[in-house]
């Protein structure tokens, strides 16, 4: 550890940080396999697919879902390793949205690097993207569940309608909580939720234990989501590798935003349309912005409802036999709230 | 007929032409089946996705891909229904490959249409495709063949890869005649492969009519690409739905062209240098350029290798017993080739 508590009776409430750390010590003989499953399959004898691959794929991700994948598996006492080659898959799709992700927002850093379409061109991204999809899928035909193959191509549909959605709600200050919750629920949390829940199909548990597993990870995704949302509003690129406003810049309504607009007078509304609408967002009205989302409560209330999110995540654990895999993927969710303050 | 022959004694040649008729009369109530579920399935909550998708998708396409499963289908006397199903996956798929490639070459029409990236933006175009490539995913799932599964998300690998080693190609007028091949193989071939293979898999038929109609479709798909490649430095937008010259001003290094250029003096090299790397494409060139293909004889070479690989796909008939099936299948070879003329 870089900073020792000191020698006293005090404990630094430091200490008391909830962290990956127990996910990654669980999971991290799995983890190796999984990567080895990575680095084969995105490799081409057209060089350009793993170079700009790797770029994105060995370029400092958490992992979170694959590590997902593999702490279901262990929370499930499953001893196999089909799980690896699936979480290889899902971490492929991730990537290949990503990508595309990417080239839709024009984006020029990610993970405090540049993004692939800055380096290679929004073309190179956009053709990557698919193979690596598609790589996906041939990982997931070589394991040869059905089931998995269902709840992982409706996953990669429901992740695709989440993304146009979203870029039809691009820069309406009036979309709807309901409407966002939506958009992110298709857009991030149903690929958490399919990897937790494949751990069950691999370890062939019954339904109940599939589906709380997808609510874990469901859950999961949404305060995730909540938090990288209103952590955009207070971060800067050191600590979390994007830049503070990122967000405010691109004109992303994301709920921190919603809720200071429905919550705004006349003039409030004003601002708001005027700088998700791209025609007043500069760095003074970035400072403005975090101003109203403090008066209004607005990060306040979009943390409180990812508390509400990762509670539920954390109850639809209940169902497993407690263990270290279930604590640490109890932790993982303290992580993810806890990652705003 | 819109123009019945002349009543008299002399046949018009015309008369005499292949057509892709056969084909269309002999699939033609399959092909409303597959219309239906690809217009079932191109369906969203999301609005945007049926009306881009949909103009694309019924938008003056020829269907040919499921035409060629139907077609595949019905040589084997296949009686189930199963491929409707999966020429609707294999629609989708070529798709999402059209949406992505019109982003990727920056194409402005498609079939004498305004593409939807014009229309739409190539942010949307990105994501719908990426949302029909999953649609088409979720149709193999419901068949339930892992055959099909592991046929299908292979060819999408392929295609995919092909398509980045042609952007890697791009503007290389020094690209030799294999390496063309091996990327038109990928980028065109391996669906037409597919599409006709499945039909064996679903008909469940022994691995030498697979392989068959695999050659038949991978062969039909080169002399299909080499065509067009052809037809890009003689064609009008009338008829084609493309303007000629096309490839040539975007640069793109076909056939025709790697022969000219091999042939050609150092006067002709610097000319097609210049041209493909953008440098001199205007009318005037394009005028040269035609006039250059001529004399060397590129494109009654490249419409030979066409025929050479026409004929492949003939050859691989032969395992099927004699049908109007077959023969509609022998005359879409004969009519790919004769496009040209």
């Amino acid at each position: 550890m870089a900073n020792p508590p000191p020698a006293s009776n005090i404990v630094p409430l430091k200490a008391q940080k909830p962290s990956l750390k127990p996910l990654m010590g669980l999971v991290a003989p799995g983890l190796l396999a999984v990567n080895r499953v990575i680095v084969d399959r995105m490799q081409s004898e057209v060089a350009l697919i793993p170079e700009l691959a790797g770029h994105l794929i060995t370029g400092g991700g958490k992992r979170l879902r694959p590590m997902l994948t593999l702490g279901s598996a262990a929370a499930l006492d499953y001893a196999g390793d089909r799980h690896h080659r699936l979480a290889a898959a899902v971490e492929f799709i991730h990537t290949a949205t990503l990508l595309h992700d990417d080239v839709v927002d024009g984006s020029d850093l990610r993970r405090g690097r540049a993004t692939a379409n800055v380096i290679w061109g929004n073309e190179a991204s956009v053709l990557v993207g698919d193979y690596l999809f598609s790589r996906a899928f041939e990982l997931m035909v070589e394991d040869g569940s059905l089931k998995v193959l269902k709840i992982l191509s409706r996953a990669s549909a429901v992740i695709a309608e989440g993304e146009v959605a979203q870029l039809t709600a691009q820069r309406q200050v009036e979309t709807s909580e309901d409407r966002y919750l939506s958009i992110i629920g298709a857009k991030t949390a149903v690929l958490f939720a399919a990897a937790c829940q494949i751990a069950a199909v691999v370890a062939e548990r019954p339904q109940p234990v599939e589906d709380a597993l997808e609510a874990y990870g469901r859950n999961l995704g949404i305060a995730f989501q909540l938090v990288d949302d209103a952590i955009d509003y207070v971060s800067d690129s050191d600590t979390m590798g994007k830049d503070a406003g990122d967000d405010f810049r691109d004109g992303k309504v994301t709920l921190p935003v919603i809720l200071a607009y429905a919550r705004g007078d006349a003039a409030a509304r004003r601002f708001w349309k005027r700088a998700m609408e791209g025609q007043a967002n500069g760095p003074d009205e970035l400072v403005e912005a975090i101003a109203r989302l403090r008066e209004t409560g607005a990060i306040a209330d979009t943390l409180a409802r990812a508390r509400l999110y990762g509670s539920r995540a954390l109850d639809a654990l209940g169902i497993l036999p407690p263990s270290a895999a279930r604590e640490a993927l109890s932790e993982t969710v303290a992580f993810a709230i806890d990652r705003a303050y």
